[in-house]
């Protein structure tokens, strides 16, 4: 098929009549679709479920240290979890701490702390008349959700290939102070699927901030979350990257065991420089008696190891990979060749990143929803929710069964080639 | 025994002699006896062994309203969480949202919410010269750790046999607006096991702040933590009252499972009128991706309901009154008629309060650690530390095993004794 901006008026009218009658037969079907978010499928849970055998009331639960983790005590994480979040991490367990049931409540308060008692003796950010953060878009909502609910600026830095555009990062952040951060998901980024270049996190470690305070937020939220065995993205361990640099406590590194174990249900952890790891435990001791040290020994037994924990990535892994081949598949077959839309194919990660014609992403989330089939809102993926071409979409394809998928799919693909239609007949 | 303060020099010298050769002897048994910490006994932390099992691999982990707990979803609590701990914090359960592991954790998170975001509406308190919070003495150290962390002035009020005293809380509260809260642990306080009386409560629910944004933290630690069947103190609950005076937003009321089912694995929640929940959950809905829900519905589950819970507290009760019992029929024993100290006897919760003579609280903690026996801090029951009576010492008796405790109160006294001797002997 030719690309759709070579049809002629009447040939858009045409293929618009035959297209608008395939999507109200679909209508008429009633679907509950939801490709919204990225939630693992209950199968995928259904491969943590001996993780509830682990502990029982016949169990001795006394960690490596010999403490009993049904008490109070060990503020920051029990031996083996450390060890274990250490090695998925890939940091020193010393440089790292184990955290609640999810690492965006730990990026919440490293924000709040921030705000409130600044970074390493620096004026708290509140005390400050204005504070801004980098925002590489597209993005991951709730990052911005945080800094807006702090009242800061945030502004955008477009994502390239490789990650973030580090001239303008590197141009940003060395003139002006106020800007104290970054928002990152290094490894098959929220929601391109993106791993940052060895280039960018060398860049990244080198930065020279105008802001002494300023910080990385490095979320590797998807860090051993590979859809293949053969080919995988590797990403440069930006601690010691930022270490070699004569940075050390320029980044702030998260994650967690949500899309390993049971979102909500799992554990999270920060990893950061000594000077960094001291103020945050300070904080701590302040703030809690010490996470559930339970969930951490249930966690640390059923994994094992990081080797067990990779094995078992793979097994998630085998789930995914089917989702994401109807996705890309679907998508290159109905749109490929059109230039109505872009995409990539990512090579692990939680999502598809969708850019579809200028003005048009609104239209086709609006139209999918007619059909029943939700989609994360347009504009999600940018601070403010303000995508300013309007056109990138979020694909969540883990949550349906490939069924679902496939059905998904014909609604997406409809939509988007509706809304393209009508923009391109705007202009004729 | 005569009281020591009839006894002459010569008298205090022959008996401190006495004592020092007692205490000499007790050193070289190179004890490790712990009564500063109010953690539960292995034996009471078997008690809930059995919500190990109740979770399995093949368990249905759905709750009441047919969520997956373990995916992600609800916010704030799934319904039958909700449930248990409303009726154990005797509240709507529309008036609760469940947390994580820690009620600690959300009074810090409140207090650090209301320091960036102020309440509802008014200006956010980093945004003040000056914060102000009373602290009704003695109290719980982690509670002035809080308030100290974030900069703000604590001011002492002293507590009586009803609760604090309520004068001179009302003249504070009604005349400086930068008075923004103050912390109150109602029923079997800690240190002193005193429930706030009818009049009490009723006072609180009755103050007419000067400041818009003050508020009650109420802290019910201890709600159901009785130590005996049939003598049971009786709290008016917080909430209700404050709303039939129309003041249903000035109190935040926190409870956890810590000394129910395991501390640090539990699960906390807060109570609070419709408008302070909504702020809640706006902020919750940018901080977390919700608590964990497994762990609720493993709680939900372990106890069914409040009526298996209370149950659950009678065997809690079982083992700790005979350990209360030991101390204070010890203390009765060994120092009653001396006038060398006085302590109050609890119906509840995990401690009992001893008071020195003026000047020796330091000094007998710091010889009874001498002897091997760890003793919570002096002065760490004041806000910064400073006791400025130097008489109030926190006992808490729940860790250590029967025989652990009558070699701990025999130090304990002894110590006691010797450091009255002295001071009476400084006098003379």
């Amino acid at each position: 098929m030719a690309a759709y901006n070579e049809l002629s008026k009447e040939e858009l009218l045409e293929l618009k009549e035959e297209l608008e009658a395939q999507f109200a037969e679909v209508k008429t079907k009633n679907l509950n679709l939801d490709m919204s978010r990225g939630k693992p499928s209950a199968e995928q849970l259904n491969l943590s479920m001996e993780m509830m055998d682990v502990l029982t009331s016949g169990s001795r639960l006394i960690c490596e240290e010999g403490v009993d983790c049904r008490n109070y005590g060990v503020l920051d994480g029990i031996k083996e979890a450390k060890q274990l979040l250490a090695d998925m991490m890939e940091v020193p367990k010393d440089n790292i701490v184990i955290f609640g049931n999810s690492s965006l409540n730990v990026m919440f308060d490293t924000i709040s702390r921030c705000m409130t008692h600044g970074v390493l003796g620096s004026t708290p950010w509140c005390k400050l008349d204005k504070i801004k953060f980098l925002c590489p878009v597209p993005g991951y909502d709730r990052h911005f959700s945080i800094t807006e609910y702090f009242g800061i600026e945030m502004i955008n830095v477009p994502m390239t290939s490789t990650g973030p555009d580090m001239d303008i990062v590197e141009s940003l952040v060395s003139s002006d102070p106020a800007i104290k951060g970054i928002w990152c998901v290094p490894k098959y980024s929220n929601p391109q699927g993106i791993t940052y270049s060895d280039e960018t996190v060398h860049r990244f470690a080198a930065l020279k901030p105008a802001a002494e305070d300023f910080r990385i937020f490095w979320d590797n939220a998807y860090g051993i979350h590979h859809l293949y065995d053969d080919k995988q993205d590797y990403l440069i361990e930006i601690l010691m990257e930022c270490k070699k640099e004569g940075n050390p406590n320029m980044v702030y590194k998260f994650s967690s065991t949500s899309k390993i174990s049971f979102p909500g249900s799992g554990i999270a952890a920060i990893a950061a420089s000594d000077d960094n790891l001291k103020e945050i435990r300070r904080q701590m001791q302040i703030q809690t008696i010490g996470h559930d040290k339970v969930n951490q020994l249930r966690h640390s037994r059923f994994f094992g190891d990081i080797s067990g924990m990779v094995n078992h990535m793979k097994r998630h892994a085998a789930i995914m990979r089917p989702k994401f081949d109807i996705i890309l598949s679907t998508l290159e077959k109905e749109l490929g060749g059109l230039g109505i839309g872009s995409w990539l194919a990512p090579r692990g990660g939680y999502f598809i990143s969708f850019d579809s014609m200028d003005g048009c992403a609104k239209k086709i989330v609006a139209k999918a929803k007619e059909a029943g089939l939700v989609m994360t809102d347009a504009g999600a993926t940018f601070p403010y929710g303000k995508d300013p071409k309007d056109s990138n979409i979020r694909i969540a394809p883990s949550y349906p069964t490939l069924e679902e998928l496939k059905l998904a799919c014909t609604i997406f693909i409809l939509c988007v080639k509706l809304a393209s239609i009508d923009k391109l007949l705007e202009d004729k």
